[in-house]
């Protein structure tokens, strides 16, 4: 597995293009539409949001992966079209509709996203402008673009890309995704959108997205809020005439591979980004009776208000992070379980261990913070990410609409 | 009912004393140590935390529940006892079995309560100065010093009482509280201390007692942080010389009404003093299948980060509590929900009333906000409490040990 540049159209067949439409702040030259393409019919997946109060999009989106295929991701940010209603929905499929005719593809084959403001009509006469906008920038050059147009309070583009050599050839992996507050996936995602030029049948590739997803967009939060919208979808459209994956074969074990590894980065790219995130905090839970409880454990911790306020503070504060691990609902004895920050054991059997504070504090001015909790209950382990807590966090999040 | 002054020494038989140990801080007056003694044997009930990782108090307390009397309270703050292993247990029978001597009661009626630093072995030698102080100071007017003494980083005290006249003459009851971060008790509370003259039997107590905090201290959260220490405990000395209360009798219910509706009061109180807070919310959910699923969407709603920061920014973002309630995983249907902010109807079948926000907006600038989100799934209601959201939160929080 070898990284890449040039992002989405890392991947041979596809093209993407942004264009200003207005969305986001109007008579702006803010890029807040996208369009990603690929020249040939794609098997298609995707994980939603599990959020009962779910986008317009979403639904649409959710009917897509019914059939397992479609050509493009039309993108807006500025505006989520969620609690918008039928209109809502008569929006989605009017600009897919639109791209379609502009790409001579069927509306049906356009998976529409939004991101943005809650419960504001889409300024459609805007949005289709930007749709037009798209269709005419597209090229092999455009995911960067792209990666900039699905921003909202991210302060950065996240795009990566890769190549596998499998027995058949090389075939390569693109993604852009975006995201920075409301974020707590639990079964979904933020907007993330991969292409892929592997030739594999839908099913399967939404097997290996539902596992990849499992270890990477499922396993941060910055603020432990469900976005109505999360989306993670990849089209794979074959380009590499590479022969069809197998499951179970050793060249679909390597693309597995590369998939989860793409969804990793991009992930932990999100926790970075977090609203007012100063750290990224890596938590993992080891010697638990099973991988769901390590998980669980980790995430509590990874979610606790006064846990990452102190990561804020740079305060190694081991009573706070065991306090969030009593809490999560999983049997565990605290008193044969050990805590090691930034790799300093500062607890244990149920104690802290003398004068490690001393040791463990200078560490915590690092940007990257690891927790590593160590029960005796069993061999599973699990992780998660998390951001910190800032002032910041709170000035953004208070100020968002007024 | 009525309201009355003197907090914990209403309940006839009862005194309380307090002292400056300098456990919360070395060489200081604060307050830090707290005894409340009843003039003759009582009933005791306790409810504590669900945390796995609990403090040496909490176990002994919970042992003292067991057998169901008990004669005092003897509380510190500055210090938790928790994630103190061996020692701490030997600590807490070493306080309970100095105040025993001073009072001449048996150490196993002294029930010891702490709250502060976790992680920290307990200064006993000031501790046990502190004990011999409250001694020296108990008197029926000690109560408001007591409810001083248990503070931490309250920036009030809590204190109540009530009289409610029964067929058989007038019981009292008081109590005093505290608690501003780590808040989020579920099935626990934080440290109240209650007490009452009434005649009661403990079993019958403890029922009363585990329904009032259901209703009262398990409806609030601060932070969503559940406490190692939380504790709610009350004393019930029969010193009001009525007849001993029957489940199920007027009386019963009079007293049922009365102790709930303290608990509802102190629990408030800590809402309203919650680290940071500047605002009391009330989160409504009406017309749900049942109370338990009304409730766990108002919690929702009442930790959500993002509405905690709007409530905080004085916004009224009813997309994020509309999304908050979508992710609490009750099922509904969004599109058949109202939404009233302060009293104001923003959402209607899954989409918002128009030029409402003009209306709403001036009203969120008041101390005290309403959220009543009405589903048409079933007849059953509940409540949470919650505070905003804001940036000295963070700061108290980012600094607290360092």
């Amino acid at each position: 597995m070898k990284a890449l540049t040039s992002g989405l159209c890392a991947a041979r067949g596809f093209q993407a293009g942004a264009a200003a439409a207005g969305v986001k702040q109007a008579g702006t030259t803010r890029l807040d539409c996208a369009l990603i393409v690929s020249d040939r019919p794609c098997q298609m997946a995707g994980v939603f949001t599990t959020n009962r109060v779910f986008a317009a999009p979403v639904r649409y989106c959710r009917e897509i992966r019914e059939r397992g295929h479609a050509r493009a991701f039309l993108v807006n940010s500025g505006n989520a079209n969620a609690c918008t209603g039928d209109q809502g929905y008569a929006d989605t499929l009017a600009m897919a509709s639109r791209a379609g005719e502009l790409l001579s593809i069927p509306a049906e084959e356009i998976c529409v996203s939004s991101t943005g403001v809650i419960g504001v009509p889409m300024p459609m006469d805007r949005v289709m402008k930007g749709i037009e906008g798209c269709a005419a920038a597209l090229s092999t050059e455009g995911s960067a673009q792209a990666a900039q147009a699905i921003m909202t309070t991210d302060t950065r583009p996240k795009e990566l890309a890769c190549e596998v050599v499998l027995s058949s050839g090389t075939v390569r992996l693109g993604g852009i995704a975006k995201g920075s507050g409301m974020i707590d996936p639990t079964m979904a995602t933020m907007l993330a959108f991969l292409t892929t030029d592997a030739s594999i049948e839908a099913a399967l590739l939404q097997k290996l997205l539902k596992e990849a997803a499992d270890d990477s967009f499922n396993c941060i939060c910055v603020d432990n809020d469900m976005s109505t919208n999360d989306t993670l979808m990849i089209l794979a459209n074959g380009a590499s005439d590479t022969e069809p994956l197998e499951e179970g074969s050793a060249d679909y074990k390597l693309f597995a591979e590369a998939l989860k590894s793409l969804c990793v980065s991009l992930a932990r790219e999100l926790v970075l980004d977090g609203e007012g995130a100063t750290k990224f905090i890596t938590i993992t839970v080891e010697g638990a009776q099973d991988r769901a409880s390590a998980r669980q454990i980790a995430a509590s911790i990874a979610r606790s208000q006064l846990c990452k306020t102190a990561f804020y503070g740079g305060d190694a504060n081991w009573g706070r992070i065991v306090c969030a691990a009593g809490y999560a609902g999983v049997p565990f004895d605290p008193d044969r379980s050990d805590l090691y920050i930034q790799g300093v054991h500062v607890f244990q059997d149920g104690r802290p261990l003398p004068d490690k504070d001393e040791e463990v504090q200078p560490l915590m001015a690092e940007p990257e913070l690891t927790v590593r909790l160590c029960l005796q209950e069993g061999t599973a382990s699990g992780h998660y990410w998390t951001s910190d807590l800032s002032t910041d966090y709170v000035k953004i999040n208070a100020d968002y609409r007024t």
